[in-house]
């Protein structure tokens, strides 16, 4: 058998104890990982400078080495990422559902570990940490698998929060390093072991994931946001959010790649907007009206990510037409309406079939951390499970608990006995 | 484009207007389907009788055509089944998350449909009206195949509901009824506009869904459904309950297909537990212990699903034991401990990895009817969204709402301002 498969034999056994841990043995080992991190800081930086110097050598850009660099202030943001994770209430063990069946005949319902989870992440060792701590609070196993530039880093990494999970009480096997992409198509395969992955990464390689593994996926593949601006909405409003979402940070998910306008603002709205995307170095591309008035270039896909300062623009009629639009061309990610109009919004929220529907801001809001979950594992577009940013509560099932006293069906069957479906509130 | 493939378009395109509906609008149409089937009932009647002529034709077996049997006994269940779910919460537009991120700055989490479904079922027509109706409360556009022996029945009823649920204010393209192998095919390659999948049947079936769609499915594909009798149980209580686990209704996926006897039982318990079976004629296949004590064959394959009065036995050394065979063998639906020793349950409720563990009573109760849930479109054994029973909390989704009032992520960026994630109590 490979290595790849005993690793996840030996996790599969190591998730059993892990969902059985208490919260205090959780929580500790989070606090052994933190003091372990200090500890270890000068071979960790260390390590992250040969990463550094082997990517300069690569010629990689300066946004990817700034994401790459692992010192010691980002060190310092991961220990306080995992202390406030230690604050968190645990995502296990908690009833959701009670019902009384019949006499002694007791139902619950309670959250418990997903069981191995395989994550596939790119080149920031930031992740890592913050990834293993998250898995690790809620009783989960997990295969890591960073991007190869931060090979050094997320070895040393691993092994320090490994280590130190281990001396705390979890089991061997509990955190599983992958190092090459012969690995990950390993795993693909162990859908007996692992119970979901979670590629982050290029459009490409998470539908590559998706095609190629009988294991549950959850993420999204891209990020094809909209903002819609009304015909009745603020105007300076409008442009501030817009250019917010467009610009602030083009090369992440949520974004917006299309800017829809509404058609009654064709001629007061959207020759403002398009002379603020000029001003601010933003290239626009068009629909017949846009590039034949404007003389910009033509949409060819709607369905686009440029992830860049670049931007689709369309008009439409109204807000049905906008949410027409987008349930067609979109990623079902986020999506923004600017309207002062009740109304309007309303429908948006309830028509447009996205993970997050906004109204009057910037869809860069679409983000574990800005909604208060701490941190997340990714985004998911998928609607089944968790869908939009998935912070600890997406890493977590549950189990039906029956507990009863000798009861048979038979009873029910025959009329002898009759359920009584008494549901208690939780 | 293939007529399955437009179809998925209407239904994708009616699962918006679906999604968007009111309570009262959802129960007033199931209440006309109620009325529909109610003045159908002759030619729905009609229908089911030319089915079960074919069937006797072609010789099907007795308990096949009790089930293929639609009569007005059976029409008048479906008519009580769906008024109680018009009693029942609606699943859709539940808040469960609110944080105000800042001032002005307000999340949502929001249950909403699922979107578009398809569940392939047996030649059971009560399920095409139950299957129906969870949809349609649960705002859901649906997809329907039923079993081919009950073609006649299947087409009147879903003419007669999808009529009705029109007529009562649902969009057009809510119910669509495929009746041939090349429509499901068709269907699984659709994952553009159908995102969920429930097959019920066969293991071989079910597998062969989930290898050839991208559609996330949900349900299992075979029930190895294990009872663990503990060294500390009423041996009475034991005997009773594991007859009626795996005698009560031996064809479903929740019977128990293995009996686990704990060793310090294996000259008390155990010859009492062997004649019991074979007294109720079950025939018994066990370990190299029990074969050849007893004379029995020996079990050849231990993640075997018997759906027959047959079973495998097997000694084991405690309860941990018992837990490490399940999760090897067991297919992670329901399995049950026998035991008067609390620890021993709670041990393993923790670390038996099924949807549903049960103490002191039969496998057989883990279904949606018996666990009050009105009533289920089937089981599932995947730990992603709804496991174990899965009724209409599982048809539903969730998206996240953020109400703004033109902020922009800049600020955040900048530090000019801080966010506040304050969580509400829900």
């Amino acid at each position: 058998m490979s290595d790849i498969s005993n690793m996840a034999i030996a996790a599969k056994k190591a998730s059993i104890d892990m969902a059985v841990l208490d919260s205090d043995v959780k929580n500790n080992a989070l606090a052994a990982v933190c003091e372990a991190l200090l500890a270890n800081e000068d071979a960790i930086i260390e390590a992250n400078k040969k990463d550094l110097v082997n990517a300069e050598a690569e010629d990689l850009a300066v946004p990817l080495l700034k994401r790459l660099k692992y010192d010691s202030h980002k060190l310092n943001d991961s220990v306080t990422g995992i202390r406030s994770l230690i604050g968190l209430e645990d995502p296990v063990g908690k009833v959701n559902l009670h019902t009384t069946l019949d006499d002694g005949l007791e139902l619950y319902r309670i959250t418990c570990p997903i069981g191995v989870i395989g994550v596939i992440f790119e080149s920031r060792p930031d992740a890592l940490v913050q990834i293993a701590s998250l898995c690790l609070k809620s009783g989960n196993a997990v295969f890591l698998k960073g991007g190869s530039e931060a090979a050094n880093t997320n070895r040393i990494l691993a092994d320090v929060i490994s280590t130190a999970g281990i001396s705390a009480g979890l089991p061997e096997g509990w955190l599983n390093l992958l190092e090459s992409r012969e690995d990950v198509n390993g795993m693909l395969s162990l859908d007996k072991y692992i119970d979901l992955i979670i590629p982050r990464g290029s459009n490409q390689f998470v539908q590559y994931i998706m095609k190629n593994t009988q294991i549950p996926v959850m993420g999204h593949a891209d990020g094809v946001c909209h903002t819609f601006i009304d015909r009745d909405c603020n105007p300076d409003l409008a442009l501030k959010v817009v250019l917010d979402a467009k610009t602030q940070y083009v090369s992440v998910c949520n974004a917006t790649e299309t800017i829809l306008v509404d058609e009654p603002l064709k001629d007061t709205l959207l020759p403002k907007l398009l002379d603020m995307l000029k001003d601010n170095g933003v290239e626009f591309f068009g629909d017949d009206y846009v590039s034949s008035t404007y003389g910009c270039e033509a949409v060819s896909d709607w369905h686009h990510e440029y992830l860049d300062m670049k931007v689709s623009v369309k008009i439409v009629d109204g807000v049905l037409e906008a949410c027409d639009h987008i349930n067609e061309y979109g990623s079902g990610h986020t999506d923004a309406i600017i309207t002062a109009n009740e109304a309007s919004a309303e429908i948006f929220m309830g028509r447009v079939d996205s993970g997050s529907v906004l109204v009057n801001c910037s869809t860069r809001f679409a983000d574990g951390f800005r909604y208060g979950f701490g941190a997340e594992v990714g985004i998911s577009t998928s609607k089944l499970h968790a869908r939009g940013p998935v912070g600890l509560e997406g890493l977590v099932s549950y189990k039906y608990k029956l507990i009863g006293s000798g009861n048979i069906v038979g009873d029910y069957a025959s009329g002898n006995k009759t359920f009584k479906h008494l549901r208690h509130d939780i």
